[in-house]
């Protein structure tokens, strides 16, 4: 196990990539993101292990969390440091109160390439796309369903937030370091490719032609779907709908629509169990 | 259209009821509550002009908002107030910072009782149960999915939390206001009350044995149907599970469990659609 490290000044250069951790601030450090809780350093050390381009670099705990944590710190590389601080020193490093007690530094080596992952997919996969998805809570949400219901990759278009922001990271329960993924191009050149891949593309719109419940029969013998999903405010491009075929979710005529999470949740269900994803 | 008050202090005995609104301060003040945002004041309008037990009380607003809010002012009741604040008094009256700019105070004039309510319903029928759903989130969630999937009503055992908490109501975005609900008693009691009404009653859990999608088959000729859900760590309680019919969502083995509002989400649309309830 590897030694633990007290840290009794905030100021700390050592834990500098802890410091004011805010949504802003937590992407772009030359790829590195913070993980909160354990559930997601669970998944933080599993990627770690499988050598899935995600690397963990250093861990920051509460000290009263450590001994509880011991399970959990046998499988923390050696090599790798364990700072430990009391908790008003732990929130005057991350800038606001930390219940958790746990943060994690991780690293994500090299941006995934929306064709290589493409080109990687079995042949009968499910695959989950997101066009403007801005918001960190909705990109969490799409990677917790995703992983629920055994899509095997999301791929976000360029203005999508990155899904490595602590919040997104946290909703996401950890999936988005599970599941694989890429975040580059326009939704339509990312379709388009999915499109050339033998992918039915099938378009999440209020004003869909087809319910998702019956998204088997638009099918056929096609093993391969691709859902996709837009905005809550402003849904899809018009591009996208024009070209793919489109599906509602069939719902009361008295609200506007659904919440993103919740839209994605049923549309993966519906289009996992056509596919027989689900065991 | 109401008279336009201007508020200059934050201590003015006119606004108290919109003072320091945090979670645990709204309801249980002689029934009153908080709507945020002008969906919700929508909401909360409709409800007041219907005479449905729920009434409008008064009306604060950032000062910039007056204009833009003008048609929504036309249908406050001119006998109503109507308060304006700068910015700076707003936050202090309310103790944090409020962007949306609009706040309500509603009253609800009688507790609904759950018998009344199942006594009314109508031959075809939806109702969506919760047990011990204390988080504010959850409640909201389950109350807008209720709405878009046609729900008859919501049913919440004692140990639920107050839906009209500010920020459940929020979540919802005012469903809460729309859709009739009851929360009392303990939830074998209600279930019992449905199952005497000619409820199929269908608890939801990991461990079911029948695929949500496959509740059709389930139902064969009955129209009504009681959707029960738990909480997301430790679910529904056991005499519920030994007592009625359990069903699933399938999933993935990887993940533990969806969030509740996408569970209850994929329950209802698939409850919804075998019903027959979305046109």
């Amino acid at each position: 196990m590897a030694e633990v490290i007290t840290i009794s000044d905030a100021q700390d250069p050592r834990i500098a990539a802890f410091s004011a951790i805010r949504e802003r601030d937590l992407v772009g450090r030359e790829g590195r993101f913070i993980a909160e809780g354990t559930v997601v350093l669970r998944m933080l050390l599993a990627a770690h292990h499988a050598n899935a381009g995600i690397r963990a670099e250093a861990l920051l705990l509460l000290e009263n969390r450590v001994a509880g944590l011991a399970p959990l710190l046998e499988e923390w590389p050696d090599d790798l440091p364990v700072y430990v601080a009391s908790a008003a020193v732990l929130d005057a490093i991350a800038g606001f109160h930390l219940h958790r007690g746990v943060l994690a530094l991780g690293s994500r080596l090299t941006a995934p390439c929306a064709s290589d992952l493409i080109a990687g997919l079995p042949e009968k996969a499910l695959v989950l796309v997101g066009c403007g998805i801005s918001n960190h809570d909705n990109v969490g949400s799409m990677f917790r369903n995703a992983a629920g219901f055994s899509a095997d990759a999301v791929l976000l278009d360029e203005t999508s937030c990155d899904p490595l922001y602590r919040k997104a990271l946290r909703v996401s329960v950890g999936s988005v370091l599970s599941v694989p993924y890429a975040r580059e191009q326009s939704g339509i050149a990312l379709l388009s490719a999915l499109d050339a891949a033998g992918f039915m593309v099938a378009a999440l719109t209020p004003s869909g032609q087809t319910e998702i419940g019956a998204i088997a029969s638009g099918l056929k013998d096609r093993q391969r779907l691709a859902l996709v999903v837009g905005t809550e405010g402003e849904g899809l491009p018009p591009e996208v709908l024009a070209r793919f075929m489109t599906v509602r979710i069939a719902q009361s005529s008295r609200l506007d629509s659904l919440n993103l999470g919740t839209a994605s949740g049923i549309a993966l269900h519906c289009a996992a169990l056509a596919l027989g994803k689900l065991g």
